[in-house]
């Protein structure tokens, strides 16, 4: 920035920021809820799908239950560990779309962007699906409705988002932490009763599982790995979500850095903690849990086909039931409490994807009007799109968290992957100019920590597309495509007009002289004041011109210009069928035409008004006209409006508007407040 | 008009008329079908409410049905003739709506419009109905399915008008001549027939018709009374369309309204031949016709109920189908004519309705951009409001001509009323003044004329509201109830706004100064042309403005201002959150606030893209910025726009829709041609 002439540039506003926009930032103990419940959410149906898939091969397979788990959990908290580099190096909050961007390279960020894209679609839809299995749980009503529940759910939210409801950090904060108090304390009270020899068996212990035809008992290696690894997989669905602190880190309170960090680190044990916790009692307790559209798999101990009206409950509900069998309320409690964060994890789905899209605005990768604080009409088709795909999806998978899992995960591990990637690359760089051996150091450290969650989530995402591809990721990979092409077509879109904007030397050549038009269609007050303001500007010419469509009119109007004396020359353009915009537009041309280095200001009267209905009434005319001036060069519009007295409910409903809260304004660390009192 | 300075008063124009609009006046020969197909599709419907009506009593009721027919003729003739005095005494097309409001106020004025809205929308169900009615005689397949086929006849004819179609004298003329051959054609054939003893008996001759309870013979005097008026009140629906011509006189070749009043005559000669020859043929040849609600009435000669599959052709397929006994494409090509013409009389309203419209908005009744040659946007909410408004008519009352003809008569005979009542009024004031003895006896003939009609028609009119208000004109009523208050509701708005805006003296003062602020956003072309034309108008103030919504941005920005050497000032507006609106309106309102005797002018470089996706990806926030600064006193908002190669797309859309036919232009006279090469 040049300091030259630094005097002519008056930062202005600052009286202005008190009474526009205030600034909450975030304290670890709402953040944290804030920022996890996405991520927490998912041990409401990872488990689930750990037993599903090694339900496959028989109840025998459960035994690896437990070391399945572990082995997440370990994932997991590689996860973390690399995502707390991820926060410190990259502060700003573009999470794995910046870092794959800025150290790998465009194509690196458009495909982590996409599979965000894509993920945030998928977080809707697998949380609201498993929100309606908890529902279904609590309210035996609701069974067999899971996808009219599910559908109203989003449709609420999106209405809810739509409405510009603002997030707040009480609004996460206490269902989240009566989410893990109701989870951790549900897991406390049931290992206690583990150790104590009290722990009662659920209600399918007595169940059998028959397992898939060609996974009957012994498996071969070849098959016990395959069962394991898909397993592990559809469990690494509780690793979504981790990433959504590295998104908000502007919405903490400083260190910023160090805070989100240490939240990270809290979440990841508390995650760890109940996932590991809910499948060990899972397991202990004799829990059968099958996939929903497998349920004649399901026997009695003789090995009879169960009753018709058989119904399944999630994982955590059979838990909670057994574990609070004489307190019925804490079963209650338990899954009321996963009910509602998974509703909250769907929510952030909605406040996530615009806080994206103004990143990939501001890149260039998506319309401008999502940039910045962004256009609400923008935000709303977001919102609206996102709904309908996620609607789509519960409805084409009949609202089936298991079938919706295996479209899920492969894109979480490619971003993961990708911005392991990139961190990796982001340390050899800082390594190469860094003396420091102290800080060099640290770079080692954090870049073996990148390192080797790199191979982990490489390793993860292998598995996940060799087990999952067929099932569905290769719908989640074609969407991803498609976000891709778009956003490059959008990206070489503005490049192109940028090329074509670029200034040359003759661009700053003078127009000769200003020929004023005003358009005249009667004498009244905006009429006058456009004259006024017009003369005000002493144009080279000035001229009033109006149209003859009415010649009854046309006469009226001139002998009032004449009774009142206005000092400007009024011309009358012929319209022999009444047309308005071709003799303004045919007129204009002819008087740019006879001055090619002059320009024309052409200045048009308008009243503003107030009422939707007024709006229909009035103004259509110059409104069309302004859009086809706007196609010839040479030519300026000029609005001079004329506010009548209900333009005021207009404006104030403007007001009302830019003032609204932005879905993810929270997680920007941005919380507007109402406008202080009339303009 | 004063002529103190007709000087600077130059009619512009003259040179662009040749380029933009030919002009193409009507013929009689082509006028007459153009305008006589709604009156003389009549014809196909009318014959059977009267035998309907009659056969209430019986079979032995339909001895009346000649003398009602002769009765109807009359009531034609008549109206015929009052006609033809209003194209004399009003050519300007304006029709009933400007006979009553002229003499009569805006009350009667307001209350013929509702009445001819509403005719139109009942123009479109009764035509497409009946027309619905002949598809089916001529094709079996389709009975059963009318109010389908008039659904999608409905559709089809307001897409192609919604499209831009334009009406043409061939379109008419064929079809209509055809009609009229091939109903004239049938008659005189049958008659000769007659004449010559061989006319064979209608295929429902032997059926017998059950009174309706109440209604068996011998009636009493009252009831033979109410029985033929209720006949005669229906066979009235004969005189619907009969104005049509009194609202195109424009469209006429001179002398219009001498060709016009000719054309009237020649179209009521036509009529009552048709309408007078079906009904003695019909009933020479023993037809029976049943309400189609009511078909179970019909029996066999032995009493005996129908076969269930038995359908009721209409009276002129019974009539064609008997006389061309041995020639069945006479049968088709009288049906196909027939159903043909019907939907050209629809069509008729889709044309009509604009053009009462533009009449309507030029007296501020109706929304202002329905004026003159009008918005197409305008257009089309008004198509797409007639053909839903005849869809529900036509679902709602199945489809069936003779339930909706109950609605139809009442309007029509309103507007006779009143504008008969006008025309005397017009004819006593213009004796008033008028010395000349034959002029004045020339007046009184007319107004003779009118008052025998205005007696006439009152008559029908008493006799309509008692025989049908039950069986639906109060829906009419209704709907002309709800017309009337919409206007009245448009027309107090226009006047309070006209009230509001009307100048006083202080109109006049000039702003002191102007400050001018050009809004910069990047150092582009649009922003270099926005400062040339700001410079070139020579504001008191000028600087140039940007929003700090990216501080990398606003430094790249700064650098480049100052490399190119600008000497404009560059304030920079901080905004903590990046919105982009809100400091500028803040700014200019301070700016305007320490001059409020000035004012304040923002430019706002655009620029202009082609493609419906680019126009997505551009632009929003300086079209939301414009709304917002509208509402701002003492500010005016200047456009510069800066064409990118693709704009050129967008032109040529805007300019092919602004050439495209608007409905009804050919009934005003107006036959626009496309424009001659680009611009």
């Amino acid at each position: 920035m040049g300091v030259r002439d630094v005097s002519k540039r008056i930062l202005v506003g600052q009286k202005l920021r008190s009474t526009q926009l205030g600034e909450t930032l975030l304290p670890k103990r709402i953040a944290l809820p804030v920022f996890a419940s996405d991520a927490l959410s998912s041990v409401a149906y990872a488990p689930d799908e750990v037993f599903i898939m090694l339900g496959v091969a028989g109840v025998a397979a459960y035994s690896w239950s437990w070391k399945i788990a572990l082995l997440v959990a370990l994932v997991m908290l590689t996860v973390v560990a690399s995502y707390r580099q991820t926060v410190h190096a990259y502060p700003s909050g573009g999470g794995d779309y910046e870092v794959a961007t800025v150290n790998l390279g465009r194509t690196a960020g458009m495909t982590v962007a996409s599979a965000l894209l894509v993920d945030y679609v998928l977080t809707v839809a697998v949380s609201i699906s498993s929100g309606a299995d908890y529902a279904a749980a609590a309210l035996p009503a609701l069974r067999g409705h899971e996808v009219l529940v599910a559908s109203v759910a989003v449709t609420v939210l999106a209405a809810l988002n739509l409405r510009g409801v603002r997030e707040s950090g009480t609004f996460f904060a206490f269902p989240t932490y009566f989410f893990m108090a109701a989870i951790l304390g549900m897991c406390a009270w049931g290992l206690f009763r583990l150790l104590t020899g009290s722990l009662p068996m659920a209600e399918s212990a007595d169940l059998q599982v028959v397992p898939q035809p060609g996974w009957e008992q012994p498996l071969t290696t070849l098959g016990l790995v395959f069962l394991l690894s898909r397993a592990f997989s559809s469990g690494c669905a509780a690793l979504t979500g981790v990433e959504a602190i590295s998104n908000g880190v502007p919405a903490f309170r400083k260190p910023k850095s160090r805070n989100a960090a240490t939240t990270l680190l809290l979440l990841g044990g508390i995650a760890v903690t109940m996932i590991v916790s809910v499948v060990v009692l899972a397991y202990q307790m004799g829990v059968r849990y099958v996939d929903p559209d497998d349920i004649e798999r399901l026997r009695t101990a003789t090995g009879a086909a169960l009753p018709a009206d058989y119904h399944q409950r999630v994982v955590i509900a059979q838990i909670a039931h057994a574990v609070f069998d004489h307190f019925t309320p804490g079963f209650y409690f338990v899954v009321v409490m996963t009910g509602i964060v998974l509703v909250l994890a769907a929510n952030t789905a909605f406040n996530g994807f615009p806080v994206l899209g103004s990143i990939l605005a501001q890149d260039g990768l998506a319309p401008r009007q999502l940039g910045a604080r962004g256009d609400r009409l923008a935000y709303s088709n977001g919102i609206v799109f996102l709904a309908v795909m996620a609607i789509v999806l519960i409805v084409a998978f009949d609202a089936q968290t298991t079938r919706l899992i295996q479209l899920y995960i492969v894109g979480v591990f490619v971003s993961f992957n990708l911005s392991q990637l990139g961190m990796i690359r982001h340390w050899t760089r800082l390594l190469g100019t860094e003396t420091d051996p102290a800080a060099r150091r640290s770079m080692m450290r954090s870049r073996a920590i990148n390192t080797f969650g790199l191979g982990m989530t490489a390793v993860v995402l292998v598995i996940v597309l060799i087990t999952k591809f067929l099932a569905g990721a290769w719908i989640t990979i074609l969407a991803m495509t498609c976000f891709f092409a778009i956003m490059q077509g959008i990206s070489r879109h503005y490049a192109k007009v940028a090329s074509e904007l670029s200034v040359a030397e003759e661009d700053q050549v003078l127009p000769t002289r200003v020929h004023a038009i005003v358009l005249v269609s009667k004498v009244h007050k905006p009429t006058m004041r456009a004259l006024a303001y017009s003369k005000a500007a002493r144009p080279n010419v000035l001229e009033a011109v109006m149209v003859d469509s009415d010649p009854a009119l046309t006469a009226r109007v001139l002998e009032e210009w004449d009774d009142r004396g206005i000092d400007v020359p009024l011309k009358v353009l012929y319209s022999p069928y009444r047309e308005i915009i071709k003799p303004i537009v045919d007129y204009t041309r002819s008087v740019r035409d006879a001055n090619p280095r002059g320009v024309v200001a052409v200045y048009i009267p308008e009243y503003v008004v107030g009422r939707w209905w007024e709006q229909l009434l009035h103004n259509q005319t110059a409104l069309r006209l302004k859009g086809r001036l706007l196609f010839m060069p040479g030519v300026m519009v000029i609005s001079v409006p004329y506010q009548l007295q209900s333009s005021t409910l207009a404006k104030e409903r403007v007001d009302r508007e830019l003032a609204k809260p932005r879905p993810g304004d929270l997680r920007r660390g941005v919380i507007s407040k109402p406008p202080d009192g009339p303009q």
